[in-house]
């Protein structure tokens, strides 16, 4: 059985894309539909989670993904404690299961982890007592399904048929754990076709097992393309000679006015942020009527606020014997 | 047209006392007001700004100021980010504005701002979305409007007929954003006499066209003065020796029993804090009954409600299409 | 008359263990005993502290202490600062008594200290407003308060009858301010016997005084004991030459199941946390059926709940004149 399913089928971690069915990916988008209107009423705040204690556990800095869960933490009314793990009780030799035990011992409803290790929030979650839910906010090179899912919900909201779509991923799929969970997204909400552009040294191994066609050349990769994901530079890569200069990668897969040319006329533009500028994109293009840069974030607190209500919602969630 | 004012005369931003009219800041004494009222009452909160979000942007530590403006924000009900700017995304190389954007994409409905090079709040006020205030909480050395207002506040509680006051501002007013703002709000509320004392060397150039008279000398300069307000020394100064020691400056400008006599008897002893012992003042006066120090921390929650709820009534806030 | 108790008996600071009746103690214990069935309804959250303003002032990091704390604060719905008093103006060389000052003006209504000198709590109580309370979360080496009582709770959860109890208190006594406030709480709430078990160079000097039996060796001490304490191993204490090694203390003082079996069979196991796995006890007993480890953080935040609305219940605790 799933470790992220529980036995009525509901969402009870979110851990990965992989092991979701159309259905829950398909119900997130549309909970976190019901979010994105919030924000235009005067009053933000939806008492859901009140009286419940989410906690920001973070192994790896990130202003910007753990504003987002604090922020959709405070709008569904939870109280919120920001962990850096690196000043607390690791630093005196606790192990990760002492801490985990200990914080969750303080009454913790949710764990917000995000680790710079490869399966990190799985480990949390095979550990947890019953009524706690874990969310994944990016371990390793391994997931980071709430930006998948911010991204799919950012596409749904201006080509609402994926069967139709053409996307493509540009820049360091080897490396990113955004590419990964996109892609498999992608693929299980059934859009018509994924490219991946990329030379060959930023390529995962058997791409086809992933379900993508590979692309080297800018151009001919976004032909007919309806959405054109691009991925942050990671500039650390360069030093490890997969990459070439900034101003040839620029010269090879940055987006212009002119290799824009190629996709289709309505394509719409998306990246992680921080974005390099003049590296992954113009400036023209980042901040230009195809750019959906912007709405990406505002969507990431709607969708962080459905998957918090989600997992909350599920049957073993009812207060647990501590 | 103002970037603080919108079109219907209110509000929008608060930057600089500089363009604001005195029925502007008598709106903010009065709205301040109603405010000093409430920690009196067992229940401190009011839900003026519920369901808003407020960022406190910090380029530039500061505890104190913080946390005031936390306090403010979370006595209105509102909900507070603080982003240490360091900490943040711009250490991967992402520009202000792209930060701001960001932030902004996440419905934050309020920056308050703190940051080093003059100007910075009035650059961020011209790029924010039409819904968001901007707050000035200190900008180089060019203005720190709320604290001139908490001293307003200050100096109207004790003293409420502004047009009779003598007021003396003493030390370095140079390189003093406190100084700048509080000269600019005393004239506009219309103080009888503005004087500043303080060696050659700290004193800026052409000061009759900030309309204030300068005093070398602390016992002449005190006659006949209603309102005593102390800058604090940057000690770093003296290292470019634009000051004595920090012994000769207390001899020279330093607040005795002996010095103060020259001043009227009901004279109040003003500060931003924190104090340097003996530097600017003795403890004595620090202490003594004259001081109202302590009352202007209080009174900086207060005026900060103000200017909160008072930007955030302005008819340009309505939500925006995000 | 005691600092800590007001003119009409009750509870105004929670500073020490020491010179609070039995009576106190018990009423602290009962009212935990009201808030600790809270989590496992589906609203955590009372308003008992609604409109408050309670400051964690922190000269001393403390991840675990902190986050009870700040949880059992914002449980009563108050709202809370935490102030890191490195990063503060303290840096300025301002003195604790005027960050006190600035602080208590900006209407703090409690003071959470935590402090490396023993007696700051203290200080910092005799020098605060009228209406502030001031709770002592760690000074020196001196107490730990509420850590003492969180370990009663749990002690009078799993043996009601104190009266009846053998209870073992195994490590460092001697620096540690942990066990100097159970040894005084057990004693007021009238156990049976304590004994303390722990090399000589970590006995205090005359435990006679304290009410204790001295145990040298494991074996001996845990005969027919009830409640066995293990005292957190300060590995900086080992440079010093007051410990033999982490392996050699561990075969004379560290819990295993063989050392165990001379205690009572029902006996609890008790640790402030964190552990060191391997040096104060083996695994298999920090996670085995009589370890209580867990219990204690969640009853830490019972604990820390009733002594906050006690003390702001005590009559002073009316708003005062700012």
């Amino acid at each position: 059985m799933s470790l992220q399913i529980d036995e009525q089928g509901k969402l009870k971690h979110f851990l990965s894309i992989d092991g979701l069915s159309q259905t829950i990916l398909t119900d997130i988008l549309n909970t976190a539909e019901s979010f994105a209107i919030i924000p235009e009423q005067s009053i933000k705040k939806v008492p859901l989670l009140r009286g419940k204690t989410i906690v920001n556990l973070f192994f790896e800095a990130s202003t910007r993904t753990r504003t987002t869960f604090e922020l959709a933490a405070k709008r569904l009314s939870a109280d919120v404690l920001n962990i850096n793990i690196d000043a607390s009780a690791t630093a005196k030799g606790e192990t990760l299961l002492d801490t985990l035990r200990t914080i969750e011992a303080m009454h913790a409803d949710m764990f917000v982890v995000r680790h710079n290790q490869s399966g990190a929030a799985h480990f949390i979650a095979r550990h947890v007592r019953p009524h706690v839910s874990v969310l994944n906010a990016g371990d390793g090179s391994h997931s980071h399904p709430t930006q998948a899912m911010l991204d799919m919900f950012t596409i749904r909201r201006h080509k609402p048929e994926f069967s139709r779509l053409r996307v493509a991923i540009i820049g360091d799929v080897l490396h990113s754990r955004v590419a990964r969970s996109q892609i498999i997204a992608l693929n299980m909400l059934g859009v018509h076709e994924i490219r991946i552009i990329a030379p060959k040294t930023l390529i995962p191994a058997e791409p086809h097992c992933l379900g993508v066609h590979v692309y080297h050349d800018l151009q001919t990769g976004l032909k007919d393309i309806d959405v054109v994901i691009m991925l942050r530079l990671q500039k650390e890569r360069m030093q490890g000679a997969m990459l070439p200069s900034e101003g040839e990668y620029f010269q090879l897969y940055g987006l212009t006015e002119k290799s824009l040319a190629y996709a289709k006329d309505d394509a719409i533009i998306m990246h992680p942020g921080p974005i390099n500028r003049g590296v992954e994109m113009t400036s023209a293009i980042a901040d230009g009527p195809r750019s959906v840069i912007l709405q990406q974030v505002s969507h990431g607190i709607a969708v962080r606020m459905a998957v918090m209500s989600m997992t909350m919602r599920s049957g073993a969630n009812a207060p647990g014997d501590h």
